[in-house]
């Protein structure tokens, strides 16, 4: 029999779906999906648990004029399919092919980018509230994790439209993870809604309705006023979301198409805010997701038969992190780590392990997250804050005024710093030391290589000040030995190999690109002097002063934009010694970078070691 | 008779107090206030409101060993007077003397610093996990506004609170305030307890837990028992905190000190989280006050006996963009305005009333506000988020992330940008173009005075992408006049006087500095030209190249810290030239700068007129 998805051509066809029909079709979608994803990887769970959840959407409401917008984005792989973008996952997330997250210029139905947690339903407010000034009529649909959740503008928002009570629909897939099992008062609280006698009282209650209506489908302007009545009783506590002013529905199974539609078409005719809370399960209908969702929640290649994921193991910053980390706590019990909701990707996972006291996962919530390390270090305490460069960028505030004013002793241990790769825009690590390095009293370090983090880091913990120590993703470059340095002196640079004339001043992996172009620069017979700028801030300028007064020409290299980063504060303080330099700045350029390999980017973007040669060549 | 405040020596001294001294106290203290802000300026209606808030927790808490916090800090002058700093009112929020906020420096009881709201649970988090971990035993407090729960971050720290149940104590001051009347879900359902039939019952079993421990003062230990189980049957609803696993007393009248020193003593003795809700009016025993809180939160000096503020009138940045808000509005009904909790600092009042349903706060919740702002764009309206310059560090990657990663025309109106005064560190807007000039796809520049600022809005609305102006507070400089620029083409810049050798590149207010500079620097045989960089991101570069070409000594002058800012951008590019220029970059440098006059601490940081000049006639 030919499958649907394969004579499947628009999302008008899922509206005449019947049920069965639907659950075959979801059946088929799963196939796909885990097919496809063991070629290309990609987020793969959460895309499972919400199968039957975008099918229901796409049955209920008119994507041709309701607008839907997903949360965190990496879930709507199913939406993308049912768009006509089924064809272009064999390109997902590789450079030029589709993105793994919503995109305005893949398609009309893309209405909001995500990628980072918790702003879907802002958006969907300020789209609601665009369409109530226009006089127009369209549903705005928010579809938001538990996860989500507990990252705080999602409060804003759920705040402020609770209290204005504009016409929208925020579906709360509820399947207990962010990326691992999530935390804090309201996954409890949703947790208790989920066993609640409401819960089952709720469901029976939705059953009675359907069989009130015998057909949803066809008869659904006359049914639609009868469930519209039913439902004043339907309506179970949920209070924390009532005592804002929001409706609540649910909690309902987030797999059963039937049960979602009839609640979705409930909320469609609800005037005001309604939440509904929907229960799925991450990874659903593959085995192995299901029992290692955050294995599977963004994972490369695998086999499908398996579950096997096909890597190459190596030695990454994150996993040296990890094992310095233990090592300092065993040292000194004032080391406590935290992270918003990424153990795992910082390499905490044994960590919390062994020190389940000393470890503090908060939740989606980097706000939080640095305020807290900063009460810690008034105690005494010696905090280090494992988060990724761009999430941090939601902490710049409290980075600032909570910590750097108050000159405390908070570690920032800044993952994913430079070119991050398949996740593209939403997720380079490209501006922490342009948003770091203007704070005062911060301090920021790189390791040239993964050997050197235990030294860079086991140094940081013990200094009286903000420290931040950023490093990229993954490990170092094949056949290149680093010699790790030992003593680490505050604004002291390394020079790793000396050269004439022309001098690169290059920080964390950087370091090793900028040892492969002295190579290729030897051909052109250029022989460099490598510098390694331990530290982004305070900058060495004793060495800086020796270069320039013996003429070098001076070549900066950072896997940061420009401005506002390495090779700024080093043009900077030239310009202030009133000398004739020739200095050249490498580094991202003013625009953002897409997703693709790591590699392939930065060969984009001139940062490879060829790059890196031909920009020299061609100022020398 | 003596008063109690003349003769008082330290806060043991309220621990032993009756009720009856404490309430003569709190008079005499209120009067204090009064009349010492009166003289000064500051923060006085929330500090009037919590008058015996304060008190009882010195009553209650031993400031020795407990730690309390005082969210946004503004309201904490009460807790300065009390511990020892009365006499330094007289240079409150002067150059030199006492911070309008908790300071380190200023008192060991000051744990920790606060001026940006919602901060207070995540620091008192982070302190009372410090004290579990270390063993030791003391009690942590944060005292948050109902305002400040309106931050996501407060929430964040909630739910993680909630979920670890850590031991400490939230006293929620609720006043239906943030600076002007409190909005959010959370608003109204603080409301709703407010007259819950449960209140009442709660204050009944209070007064008989009062009645039944006659000598609560020195029976304490063994009352504390009888208190202890009797509470149980005194937590009512409050379910919101309740869903989320924190204990809910209250709400209690925030002016009884008997009843609040009774319920804070019931707070201690559970284990757990406890949030206290407290009822306390705004501006309180100061007539004025109680019918214009907003207008006394934070004010200049003022004659106590009619509560008539005594201010020079001018037109201010403010006002201006106020005025012109309202008429583009009136031209475009796509345009809206958005504030997070400071409609009337922004100048948006008039607005507000205008066009209620244009009109959008959000309570304290920047992030929130950007991204709302964000999907209003993509449904083509203008939103125009009116934001000081130092809040909008809480939306830094809402703006990278929502704004400029989708390109969307959102108008970011940053008031309060340089130097704001008297607030000191933690409001200084001194980080903007740092932080917004290494975003793509943004576009910032700057009125050069106040009468230029609706040419530069009215631009501004009209284009395509994100556009950020930013502007100080206040007005223009007295005895200058600046002709408007009337044709803004993106990326261009005005010469505003032609000169020789020297080129002053300014923006902003500082290109009315740069001209008195001018000015001064004829006496030294100095013809500097004047230009004013309108646009700080792009830059004109033709200007820059002919400057170059003609050999120019080129000046920046910004107020903003250099390193990222203007300067730094235009250095960034001169670079590029390979030409062999002078240049000078003026701006704050790398530190926070505290409190005082706004003039007076251009002055320090060598940016007013004077220091421009000094600082020219020594390069050339």
């Amino acid at each position: 029999m030919e499958k649907i998805l394969d004579k499947y051509k628009d999302f008008t066809e899922v509206k005449s779906m019947s049920f069965k029909e639907l659950n075959m079709f979801s059946k088929e979608i799963r196939e796909f999906l885990i097919d496809s994803v063991s070629k290309t990887g990609g987020h793969l769970a959460s895309n499972l648990g919400v199968v039957e959840l975008t099918l229901s959407i796409f049955k209920t409401f008119n994507l041709n004029k309701d607008k839907v917008i997903w949360d965190v984005g990496h879930q709507a792989y199913i939406h993308k399919i049912l768009t006509g973008r089924k064809d272009e996952f064999d390109g997902l997330r590789q450079f030029g092919g589709m993105s793994g997250f919503p995109k305005k210029s893949e398609s009309p139905y893309d209405v909001f980018e995500t990628g980072h947690s918790s702003t879907s339903i802002s958006a969907a407010l300020g789209i609601a509230r665009a369409r109530d000034l226009k006089n127009e009529k369209f549903n705005v649909v928010s579809v938001i994790g538990d996860g989500a959740l507990t990252g705080g503008m999602a409060f804003e928002a759920l705040n402020d439209l609770g209290f204005r009570k504009t016409n929208m629909t925020i579906i709360l897939n509820d399947n207990q993870m962010s990326i691992a099992k999530n935390v804090g008062g309201m996954s409890s609280y949703l947790s208790k809604l989920r066993i609640d006698p409401t819960y089952n009282k709720f469901k029976r209650e939705v059953d009675n309705t359907l069989k009130r209506i015998p057909n949803i489908g066809k008869g659904m302007a006359r049914s639609l006023e009868r469930v519209k009545n039913g439902i004043k009783q339907m309506v179970v506590p949920g209070m924390f979301f009532e005592n804002i002013g929001i409706k609540y529905l649910g909690p309902i199974d987030g797999h059963n198409i039937k049960q979602l539609t009839t609640v979705m078409n409930m909320a469609k005719n609800i005037n005001g805010p309604v939440i509904i809370h929907v229960i799925t399960k991450k990874g659903k209908g593959y085995k192995y997701a299901e029992k290692n969702p955050d294995k599977f929640h963004g994972v490369g290649p695998f086999k499908c038969s398996t579950g096997e994921v096909i890597s190459k193991k190596c030695k990454t910053y994150s996993k040296a992190f990890g094992h310095e980390v233990i090592k300092l706590a065993n040292k000194d019990k004032k080391v406590v780590a935290i992270t918003a909701a990424m153990r795992d990707g910082t390499g905490l996972l044994e960590f919390s392990k062994r020190f389940p006291k000393r470890f503090f996962d908060v939740g989606i919530a980097e706000q939080h997250a640095v305020t807290l390390a900063a009460g810690m270090a008034t105690e005494g305490l010696k905090p280090i804050f494992a988060v990724y460069s761009t999430f941090l960028q939601r902490g710049y505030d409290q980075v600032i005024h909570d910590v750097c004013i108050q000159n405390l002793p908070v570690v920032f241990a800044i993952d994913r710093a430079g070119i991050v790769g398949s996740d593209g825009e939403t997720h380079q690590g490209v501006f922490d030391l342009s948003y770091l390095s203007h704070m005062p009293n911060m301090t920021i370090l790189a390791p040239k290589c993964v050997e050197e983090m235990p030294n860079i880091l086991s140094w940081a913990v013990n200094q009286k000040f903000p420290v931040a120590i950023r490093y990229p993703r993954g490990g170092d470059l094949d056949n290149i030995h680093m010699t790790p340095l030992e003593n680490i002196e505050k604004g002291k640079w390394e020079i790793i190999s000396k050269g004439e004339k022309v001098a690169i001043i290059a920080t964390g992996k950087m370091v090793q690109y900028s040892m492969v172009a002295k190579e290729e620069l030897k051909e052109h017979n250029v022989d460099a002097t490598v510098i390694n700028a331990t530290f982004i801030k305070p900058i060495d300028k004793s060495i800086i002063e020796d270069l320039v007064y013996k003429g070098y020409t001076i070549v900066t290299v950072e896997d940061n934009v420009v401005h506002g980063g390495l090779g700024s504060i080093i043009l900077e303080y030239i310009n202030t010694l009133n000398k004739n330099v020739k200095i050249l700045n490498l580094g991202f350029k003013d625009k953002f970078i897409s997703h693709g390999k790591v590699e392939k980017l930065y060969e984009i973007e001139g940062l490879d070691p060829k790059g890196i040669v031909k920009s020299i060549l061609k100022i020398i």
